[in-house]
């Protein structure tokens, strides 16, 4: 992600990811007023901790545990238990790299919680052992932990050639991407398992895909295609290699209610209270279209794509892109169309 | 503080404080094998929370909460209470403009608990009521919330002239630094005796003073002296004007152990285990000398003279401080053997 409040960055171009809070707004009130029993806690329960996994610099991760706690107050009122409300800590989760220093500078001062910012990969154990009593994640597990390495491997049938995603390829490239995100809910599932407290609840909100779609069907399909033509064009004009577009692929994911069902039995501790896929294009502005896409692409890839390519592309990648969101808008629109956004609730048992 | 790990950095130059930690690392020690009741607290106590509070960017901060955990782990099988040992969770607290990243990005690696970074000002509350076992604060509470506005004010009695500090100032000057100490111990107490558990325990390291000697004394006392010597023949010659020295002051304060212990008990929440003057000064290489000072004082003060003062001053400023602590060399190797470092253990009621 783009660090600072810049043009770039991703505090100012998260429109999609606060479109996604909002479409994933009212399914999380609805599921903690029918399904989070809070009699479950101990009547002693004197702190109530959530934690916002990957939250980024902000504000969506704001927006997000406000609307948690909005809701389990509102349920303590429900079950008639207003008088034990108990104080609540969030705990803001992101890699040791992400920018604390702007998030905890741009903390709500009215906040209701108390504030705490917690550095690591959740794909390990981040907090004590059944020490939390809500976990949220939005728009951060669809971010593979590695690049499968069969895919820079010329001689394998992964070989991802003229790609920067499984979107578009052949199957061997795409089931590489699976199993990787396979292992990578396993090991973060196991982990928030043991720091869930029975009764507690996870929410998790990612890119998704009905079952049985092809990737290149929904909007960010359709853009890392577009970002795939745009490198693959400067590599035919010698400004970058062919090479350097092979050995590049975007480590992101997403997974179809069927897949995500079956990882979560799979990992045997949590019910599934809510499985649901949307379309976040419908709350987005028609007339920025192409722009905003480019925008959200820069903000959320810039970091991995000049790393890889150097930073001096950057600005001419993206215009080319640009263009390329005009050259393909029908498929660009029809994309936004189709329900991408995966809304996952669990209950730990 | 200055932030990052540059030549000037508090990260590179925190040997006082260092020396401070290891000092007061064997009394630590003692005052939890003596004191500290781990039976007290219930036997489903499954997280026992530590905050280090006024952390910087480490590494003190690591060997100081290292140092709680083991002298904890050590009391849990003194006590035969091994097998419930908890587990460990360190709260390391700095204001919001504190460089949590850097913090964060040197967290060691081979660390025994779950950290969390938390800011905001220790002055208010910080954390869910009796939530933490153990606060730790080194050499933060010297800190003043604020100069006290009759130090600016030349229609005062108390209107600091020629002087950055209360060393060597008349005694209206260094009341007004009294009153305004007692009143930012009285907050801080108020809120840890809110946050921490009956039984719990807080350890506060700070500039300290011998009962009825005066600051100038002790080494930060002499070196706060030459600081004003050397912006005062700056302004003679200048470079800076009088009225930029008159309107500025170092807003940190070291009490004796008698007023600490009116404050403590003023508070009411806590007992006195411990209140100790030592002088780190023996533990300091005789050889670094005048140039530590300079490093020292520059790392904690940089920030706070910048700002009023203008960056361009700073390297003329310490050149001349170092200049001044050769010809003071006497006076600061004397203050160096005076005990000035107040280290009060305190247990909540």
């Amino acid at each position: 992600m783009n660090g600072g409040d810049g043009t770039f960055s991703y505090n100012k171009n998260s429109y999609f990811q606060r479109a996604a809070t909002n479409v994933a707004r009212a399914t999380i009130d609805e599921v903690i007023a029918e399904t989070l029993d809070v009699k479950r806690f101990s009547s002693a329960l004197t702190i109530f901790r959530i934690t916002d996994l990957g939250c980024s610099v902000g504000p969506n991760t704001f927006l997000a545990v406000q609307n948690i706690i909005e809701g389990v107050r509102h349920k303590y009122k429900l079950q008639g238990l207003s008088s034990q409300l108990p104080d609540f800590e969030v705990l803001f989760n992101d890699s040791a790299s992400n920018d604390f220093n702007t998030l905890f500078a741009s903390l709500p001062s009215d906040r209701l919680y108390y504030a705490a910012g917690v550095p690591g990969s959740f794909h390990g154990r981040l907090f004590p052992k059944a020490s939390l009593h809500f976990a949220h994640s939005s728009y951060a597990l669809h971010w593979l932990s590695k690049v499968p390495k069969e895919l820079v491997d010329p001689n394998s049938a992964a070989f991802n050639k003229g790609r920067v995603h499984y979107t578009s390829a052949p199957r061997e490239v795409s089931d590489a991407y699976t199993s990787q995100f396979a292992k990578d809910m396993a090991t973060f599932m196991k982990a928030r398992g043991e720091e869930i407290v029975s009764g507690g609840m996870m929410v998790m909100v990612m890119p998704g895909i009905a079952n049985g779609i092809p990737y290149s069907r929904v909007p960010s399909g359709v853009m890392f295609d577009l970002l795939g033509f745009s490198l693959m064009d400067m590599a035919k004009e010698g400004i970058i290699s062919e090479a350097q577009v092979d050995s590049f692929n975007l480590p992101v994911y997403a997974p179809s209610p069927d897949e995500m069902t079956a990882l979560v039995e799979s990992n045997g501790c949590f019910s599934i209270e809510r499985m649901d896929l949307a379309a976040p294009g419908s709350k987005i502005d028609e007339s920025v279209g192409g722009h905003a896409c480019m925008l959200h692409l820069r903000a959320g890839m810039e970091g991995i794509i000049s790393k890889h390519f150097g930073s001096e592309i950057i600005d001419d990648l993206f215009d080319r892109f640009l263009g390329k969101t005009k050259e393909f808008s029908d498929r660009l629109n029809s994309a936004f169309l189709q329900g991408s956004q995966l809304v996952v609730i669990l209950k730990r048992k």
